[in-house]
């Protein structure tokens, strides 16, 4: 009960997450109250926080340095929705009691590892203890055009339109299966797919360069972090229009092809499972070969999975021509 | 085990956060996946993050709306010693299983309160669920001028100089007794001090005017958040410089003279206990009728309790010019 720091923060900070500071003038390696950032003329701040905590968002015994990189992933996808490049995060870390120094080590490597990856300079954070599971939260800040500039400003999820093709980055439901595998489900399945959707669970790929790309395309985005479904539906929420997506056109990997195949009813939880980072957007028709370009160019498959039409549901045609209509409720599915 | 969100986040989210947001046009009504944050022309942003956890920083069974306000006056009180304007702030809040309903209303009733006190709007943030303990984290931003601009820039810890006096805002070690008294300590003090000291713990007063005043004239400062003479360690280390502070010159409240009176011993506790979140600043000694001029103003007191040495060591000197040598491991007490 005193919020005075815990034994050795200061060396803690010092030894592993300096570092990570270096890039970052402004972040006063770390031994300041508080970071500067000063903000290029032209270029305006996209700010997200996503918190992460053991048992709820990842398993404790999960390798440290996957779970620091899943969170700095999981807000790199969303400024990567955004169209927005990294700029610098702060972190918050509450350790439960006697966390090893070895885990703090893998932890702060595979934060480091991130940092340097996505150009993601560790600015600012706090570090306290816990009598609880680890809890981490981390603040990411990004950079997109103001409204004067010539740099696309962000998308948002209010901008989709009448009309709009709906398109998808790379595959949908590794997240939900990687997960039911790392819970020891689909043990039928060879080791190789398995440990490829335990990856994708374990380690989202923010995509980054992708959405800095489409800025000036998409009209509307989202990252799928809630389930495709869902997150669909908050952009119709925000735009005030509905969706049609076809089931038959979802992209799904060779692993989930091969589980879908054997049980087709797992297709509709792949569409609101979650877990995805992979980000859904709307656009101009018109736009579509410029699309296929860009996303041959950064080697991620962008999938057209549907159209932006009136109303207010997430429709779902599946690949029988049998309607899902997952309705309002679409976006509300816990 | 899932990142999807937990039962009602975005109910949850509208009915009681995004009211926060309304000041702040960037913060989408909190609908969006991220904030956008316009820097107005000759600023920079000033960046701070600090966590609470329950049973670390705060007891489980605190008023909720006393919990979210001390969440808001710690990251601002960083602000303060900065010299920043606060602008806006991200919250994660990470809550238990069954909190209810009741609760979170108080608790976004105080955060509503000091958002709309310190003009700090809440622009974005994660909600999620744990099987842990009530925990916080928010990231603070505030606005300082750039090294072009007409407003001062950010006071840093690492801007105190040969001959500075130091001086400290407030009264020091309420904090520390206000913990104690909510423990049960401090029986034998009247009702009226015994809850002054209480309200020292749990609401905090960030000294953000005060601080803003003193950016034009502060060489080097910190918020005293881990204790006196660690924070005034901080600021040493930082500035390459020592300290020598006088015990006798220490502005306590009425409740901590009366304890000390009791119990001498007692004071060396104040000094390093923490909890304070006032100012400890350095400055030029001509400035220091100015600076009681802003004090006078702000209706805060500022004390002038020493000066800044050469050497590497925070010294205090006590009222019976006893020397009590804190020396190096001043600044890491715990």
């Amino acid at each position: 009960m005193t919020s005075a720091p815990p034994p050795g923060e200061f060396d803690l900070i010092a030894r592993y997450f300096a570092p990570l500071a270096e890039s970052f003038p402004g972040a006063l390696g770390l031994k300041d109250d508080a970071a500067l950032i000063d903000v290029p003329k032209g270029r305006r701040v996209v700010a997200t926080m996503d918190a992460m905590v053991a048992g709820v968002h990842f398993l404790p015994d999960d390798p440290p340095d996957l779970i620091a990189r899943k969170l700095m992933r999981v807000n790199l996808s969303d400024l990567a929705a955004k169209g927005a490049e990294p700029y610098a995060c702060l972190m918050a870390i509450s350790l439960p009691h006697g966390t090893h120094e070895a885990w703090l080590q893998a932890f702060a490597r595979g934060l480091a590892a991130d940092a340097a990856e996505f150009a993601m300079p560790l600015i600012g954070g706090d570090t306290t203890a816990t009598p609880g599971p680890l809890t981490l939260s981390l603040t990411a800040l990004g950079l997109v055009g103001d409204s004067e500039g010539r740099e696309p400003g962000p998308v948002l999820r209010s901008g989709a339109k009448l009309g709009d093709r709906i398109f998808v980055s790379g595959t949908i439901g590794d997240g939900f299966l990687g997960l039911q595998a790392v819970r020891g489900e689909h043990g039928a399945l060879a080791e190789g797919p398995r440990q490829y959707l335990i990856g994708r669970y374990r380690l989202p790929s923010p995509r980054v360069a992708l959405g800095r790309r489409l800025a000036s395309l998409a009209h509307g985005a989202a990252d799928v972090s809630d389930g495709l479904i869902a997150d669909l539906g908050h952009i119709c929420k925000a735009s005030g229009v509905g969706a049609e997506i076809q089931a038959a056109r979802m992209p799904l990997s060779d692993a989930a092809q091969m589980l879908v195949a054997r049980s087709p009813e797992l297709l509709a939880s792949l569409l609101s499972g979650g877990d995805d980072y992979e980000v859904v957007f709307t656009a101009d028709p018109a736009d579509s070969d410029r699309i296929s370009a860009i996303a041959q160019e950064v080697g991620v498959p962008v999938t057209d999975i549907g159209f932006i039409v009136g109303g207010d549901k997430v429709e779902v045609t599946d690949a029988q021509a049998m309607d899902l209509v997952l309705g309002a409720a679409g976006y509300r599915h816990f």
